[in-house]
């Protein structure tokens, strides 16, 4: 700050009329302006961004909770978020949770600490703390509560692609591998594949995996599958499990897609690098970027904007693991 | 700081003893510290980091450059360091500069702006910008000068060995895919594995790539390979483009290893999705970690340390895509 006061003082004006030039606050004349200007140029000044955020109360930060940088889906979608509200002048602060509710807990304590502007959740495990806190949240994936803007893309809908796809190929002996209990996502995905299965009157095999992206983990998952060349279509709840599936078939000299056909689920870089490549849910992570940094944004603007559920539509992109 | 100030008040004692109490930078005595704290409690108030950043001068961010976070090698490391620099209380700025120096000067910026207490670049194009800023600055893979700290692992080492490796198991028709010239990493590793060719007298093909990591490039790239069936021996500089190479022989019938063997390079997850699983050369990013977020802490804490270029060790990691 002391810089800002300098700036004033040679300049030959109020601290409080910098402030207003530098956070553009309010009117300072032109020829104030140039005057204040002119010695930023000559102090080689960079805006401090604390100061000005206890002045204007913004600190152009927002903070982005995460499950899981390596996982393809959420830095893709983080990838996204963070070009979008770099255009804004926003920076990110990077919290990854590891869906752990104390680390969830811990980084919004810093959060809050630091004075961001907005925070965006997703796969969030606590509700109370969003509540309580006054700065503006959007939900990803879970629906922390009715008050709080919620983006999802339509897992329901995608689980039902996935039954009518594998069923117009023929698929009657069926496998799903769904996630993890606790993520509402791939619990819907679960549910939209019974739902068209049974309207069809076709029973599903359900083997729960406990992870969705420790490959260890998976590996060890695999063993909860009782004969799996009974099987004649799979449905993986998401693309790295499904990767890890078709290992798991080709070792056996299972040939996909003659023998089994696989869907995997969010379309991450991943599906382009198998062989054969991985017909996949793509949960066209641009548009809910774009969604979640224009309502975040309105939120901080104090915009009235109504609090529902956004559900952004997928698609079902076919490649090599299912057939023609 | 208004927060603060109520504090001091309701505790009867001055802000800066306050401050000295939150901020743990004096002397407070017992007594007076139960006092404020009783305060704090009752208010609920939480410590303002950037009130905080200004009576300390520390803002406890870090900023951290990558080139891209999709990238597995690179998402795994910044989920390594912002694992440790969170056990010292620090939260992460991530800026992704995708090679771009603009994008790197743009972040440079908001860095300095939000005063961070210093700054973690990895692949760094930029030189005086970092020369002239007074954070602390420790550099992954690119020397930016020589009085700025670089960490490294060994990659004319990984070089060395890769070609140890398929020259052992009979390959002498071997092709190297190097990465793009801009690249120091991949171009020491091109290094290496020509020099231990040279010792072997060995001639090696060479195709260079123009991407390290965008799919749909490698694929492209791919075309600049004439008839790949007479090689024995392919050394790839990243997990990414060696799995495309994998995908393109597998199109072409080749087998893996039997026909063709294959070494990628930073044993990233996906070489264990992929099967045959990829052998590779591990970076040892638990020690690339450690030590990156042990010397950022080291400067800012102001400690004389010797400014070197750090070189970690490397190992190969043998899978299924070279013979035993």
């Amino acid at each position: 700050m002391s810089n800002m006061r300098e700036i004033a003082k040679r300049a030959g004006v109020g601290i409080a009329t910098v402030s207003r030039y530098i956070n553009n606050t309010g009117y300072v004349s032109e020829e104030v302006r140039a005057k204040i200007q002119k010695e930023i140029d000559k102090s080689g000044y960079v805006p401090n961004a604390l100061a000005r955020a206890i002045f204007t109360n913004s600190s152009k930060t927002i903070g982005l909770m995460i499950p899981n940088i390596t996982n393809p889906f959420f830095n893709q979608l983080a990838t996204v978020i963070e070009d979008r509200l770099n255009e804004y002048g926003y920076t990110i602060f990077l919290c990854h949770t590891e869906d752990n509710k104390d680390r969830e807990k811990e980084y919004l304590e810093v959060l809050k600490s630091h004075r961001v502007d907005g925070i965006i959740a997703s796969r969030a495990q606590l509700k109370e703390e969003y509540l309580n806190t006054k700065i503006p949240v959007v939900s990803f994936e879970s629906e922390i509560d009715q008050s709080i803007l919620t983006i999802s893309s339509d897992n329901y809908k995608g689980g039902k692609l996935a039954f009518s796809h594998l069923y117009q190929r023929g698929c009657r002996n069926i496998l799903h591998i769904k996630g993890p209990k606790i993520f509402e996502a791939t619990e819907l995905r679960y549910k939209g594949f019974l739902d068209k299965a049974g309207e069809k009157n076709i029973g599903i095999d359900i083997v729960e995996f406990e992870t969705d992206f420790n490959t260890k983990k998976l590996e060890e998952n695999l063993k909860r599958i009782k004969n799996i060349d009974k099987y004649d279509g799979i449905f993986v709840f998401n693309d790295i499990a499904a990767a890890t599936v078709m290992k798991y078939l080709k070792k056996k000299d299972i040939h996909i897609p003659r023998d089994i056909q696989i869907i995997g689920y969010d379309n991450s870089f991943i599906c382009e690098l198998l062989y054969p490549e991985l017909t996949t849910i793509d949960q066209n992570i641009n548009e809910i970027g774009d969604l979640t940094v224009k309502l975040v944004l309105e939120l901080i603007d104090g915009k009235e904007i109504e609090i529902k559920n956004h559900i952004i539509d997928i698609s079902l992109i076919q490649r090599e693991t299912t057939r023609d």
